[in-house]
């Protein structure tokens, strides 16, 4: 995904509880799920070589009618490693973090699309998932475009999470084995995975064709009126010698002011002839600036070898 | 909850998938919470009578040592309807009922609390979870209140959850009894009840100290700048006499124009003279009504018995 | 299920924890699980009640286009009753508290299975699940029946519970509907509704072909050679005049020697002349009475209604 | 566990769907326990790394405030490496992945403890878990050992299960973070570790001080009465010529003669002279071997690093 790589630069506010804190990039954002779905490479891959085990070992894993040869034979012909060990079966807590591997997956999908069902909200509009040219939304209403690929991503996760639950229970088998796994793992088996499979499509598919609004992410962002700002203040103005009670005072005082009268943060200060005395208002100016939150950003992104 | 009374007739916009539909007000929004809880204190009046049972029938339900009429009389003392049948135990399906109960309660706090979490984004802001007065956000933002107690909520719902299905796996124990289910049930019988009950008094602490905001719910349902009535507009234009498929052309583009070019609808409408032809200004204005969609309400409150 | 009438006296022993502890009957056993299916049945009642619910009140639940009237009328056309109050939707409540009700019945099947299972296990034979004549076990093995119908039930109870997880998570859908949770309902509506409806045909008519082996109950019963009395023994001691801690001591080393030596208890005892100056032969004989267990059974049928 | 090379050749009957199958040794079960329990200390290995990770980076990742080499150096004191990216919080999968890890480890223990509690069930007894000697079981009864420690990891395991469960729904949280997952983990996530520590523990007790019954598991091997044998016998007379369905029979005969009227199977075939051409009685009596089913035990447990 190279929405990262493109986003890199372009600001959004940060938020914490669904409220405003302080300013990330969009590519902060997908840079996190990029890494997050290589841990989920790396835990699909363990899960795999975990079920990627066969045996030929008998009824009660004694190799009483056929030697230990023809399983190493028969499984390396079909790919797969031969179970060093093994009752009737191959024991299920290697199916069991097969399906749990896949619901951890599917909960990270799940994430994602929550995310983008939160920017497309009426109200944020920051992002919206593709929208074919043909389709058509509600009626006359050209705004309702709904996330409905997102919530389809979000419904079918919940599936596989039930299913990662019932591949745990088939795990305590009686003695050499019981046949009550296979009726559920007739339909949790196939199921986790084309679902998986199906979301993670959806999902591509999503982020291939993904509406991205930098210019309403600046708004939004805006919307707050320089109040991301206040703490830069307050530290500048501690720096300047004013005590630590005296600048919250001062800076708190405004921003009640701001948020309350929906007014400009920065011109509130710049006409408080107490305030500019130590902060001059052309350096106030030169705190109120987006670029300080991305002084880390090409660092994150080498870290993480997205250059 | 008195909300719902109060907040009637308070509009504010509907939404489906996170994005803007029609008006509703916010009292309809409680009502229909109110109603849920309804059901759900049938739910549990159901779960504790399920639970409500006693018995002294011996080691294994044949009342061998002590006869049925002590068990009558002893859960006759106690409150309990003495279990018509038992082996060594109650059988756990009652358990099983009770527990699962309790989580589908906690699943409604849930959804409540996430509507008010939405509604509580710095974007939205139609309401807020009551914030203590001396209680301080982030440094000197002001806007920085959390909806906490919310998220709290949430996240308890789905440790009620989890149990839900611990209390359902307790059911299949062996013949007379085994004890398995009494090491998981001394933790979840307990924690439900407790994790519940302290949902349900901080939930009814925010409903008692939340924060409608009106005036932000009418601005935010004309964000749309009165696309919300293009439906009316639609019908209108039929009901005179022009083809759905004109009506829908005219109606369409400029329902268009207003979105991209965030313009007035009713504006742009009253500026097109081959519309104005068959509908008026004056008639065009009357659709403009959100009281139209409030013409059921009181109907709707009646059949719950809020009034 | 009339088993547990036909087999209201056959005796077999109880057990807890898997071990031996006294006497029950059969039909006891049968008698529990038709209570626990009459209590099934009810909350079936009251889910089908919960879900058999329509609502036609439009896009966000206000009627704008369509007036209460006509959901009243098109719900009772199809015998459902109308939602007194929705969003876009039905609330999820019910359908979730649907899934779980279908999930607790799933797993009393599953408590029945695997009782049936235990039954059938080659060292306690007491019990088997219908066997087609046809049917071939393993090879040449004629002991080789196994409880796969059973078993085929436990695994499929699995299933169930993990979709009631689905569906309590479906309930917090955001403001008047988001759609994620369709997707999974697809699946776990109607999978839940087939697959209990199978486990119940398959379980019933493993229950009409049940084959009780009442001998090898009675057989498996004597396996610990009397020693079920030695609480009856110990209790005539007592009433005979012997201190509490002298009649556990005679009583416990008797029982002790029985065991370690596969000795006939009542042997040991009769020989014991210190004993049997207390309790002549003929009197303990008499405590030898596994009729004894039974006395309350008549009683028990009759409050169940069963007789 | 040194159980498994103590009883590498300790032979017992393997039993699938509870019903007697073939003879394995009870150091065989044992070894794939260990196996099982190799696999375990690897997940736990890998959920370790997964949550053993620390970050500074911010209220909202972008180290505005601190600088990346803060982070380095601090994470490095704790232990932890550093997160390559984060919002406000480490992303949940981690923990997410450390949980469902608990709860298969702890359904690998429900596995183990599930097959001890079958095989010290009454009419089994081949092992029992260690009973205290100052313990008393219920009254004068001495069998009545419970397998209670072993029941209560089972139920245990049930917990554990319900957690994981909580801890994939925690993964979803909004934007650069919301404190929903806080509530639930403060409980799931010590608990968790505590419960799988215990339950641990608990079990390495049950396994240092099992007692295992090999003249049992001899006893109840041979109650079958030679059946074991049917499908060698079968080959051998195939190898001598007959036609398979000719040697089906014959042997199937004399099996169902043995079940039913519980005669000596090698008895029966050595009285059928029609047999005894093919077969004569010397040769007959050396397929009869209990050892053959044991010679590729060596190989198993060598390949399993057990010697």
């Amino acid at each position: 995904r190279e929405k990262a790589v493109e986003h890199k630069y372009t600001l959004m506010i940060g938020r914490t509880h669904g409220v405003h804190a302080e300013p990330i990039t969009f590519g902060l954002k997908m840079a996190l799920w990029i890494e997050e779905m290589k841990r989920n490479a790396q835990r699909l891959a363990e899960a795999k070589k975990a079920v990627g085990v066969g045996k030929i070992s008998g009824a009660v894993g004694t190799y009483a009618t056929v030697p230990p040869e023809v399983e190493e034979k028969a499984c390396a012909k079909l790919g797969l490693s031969a179970a060093p060990v093994s009752s009737q079966i191959i024991q299920r807590d290697r199916h069991a973090q097969f399906v749990t591997t896949l619901a951890i997956i599917a909960s990270s999908l799940e994430k994602f699309a929550t995310e983008i069902r939160a920017l497309q909200r009426t109200e944020t509009l920051e992002a919206e998932e593709p929208f074919e040219k043909g389709q058509t939304g509600s009626s006359a209403m050209p705004h309702k475009r709904n996330p409905e690929l997102c919530e389809r991503v979000c419904g079918l996760a919940r599936l596989v999470r039930g299913h990662a639950l019932t591949s745990m229970e088939n795990m305590a088998l009686w003695h050499e084995r019981d046949i009550s796994h296979s009726s559920n793992e007739r339909i949790i088996l196939p199921d986790s995975c084309l679902v998986l499979d199906y979301i993670l499509d959806l999902f591509t598919g999503v982020m291939k064709g993904l509406q991205v609004y930098p210019q309403r992410m600046r708004e939004n962002m805006e919307l707050t009126r320089g109040l991301v700002f206040s703490q830069r203040v307050l530290l500048a103005l501690i720096d300047k010698g004013l005590s630590r009670q005296k600048a919250y005072d001062l800076v708190q005082s405004h921003a009640m002011k701001s948020w309350k009268g929906r007014a400009d943060f920065l011109g509130l200060l710049k006409a408080d002839s107490e305030l500019t005395v130590s902060l001059p208002a052309a350096e106030l100016e030169s705190l109120f600036d987006y670029q300080y939150y991305l002084r880390h950003i090409d660092r994150i992104f080498e870290r993480l070898g997205l250059s």
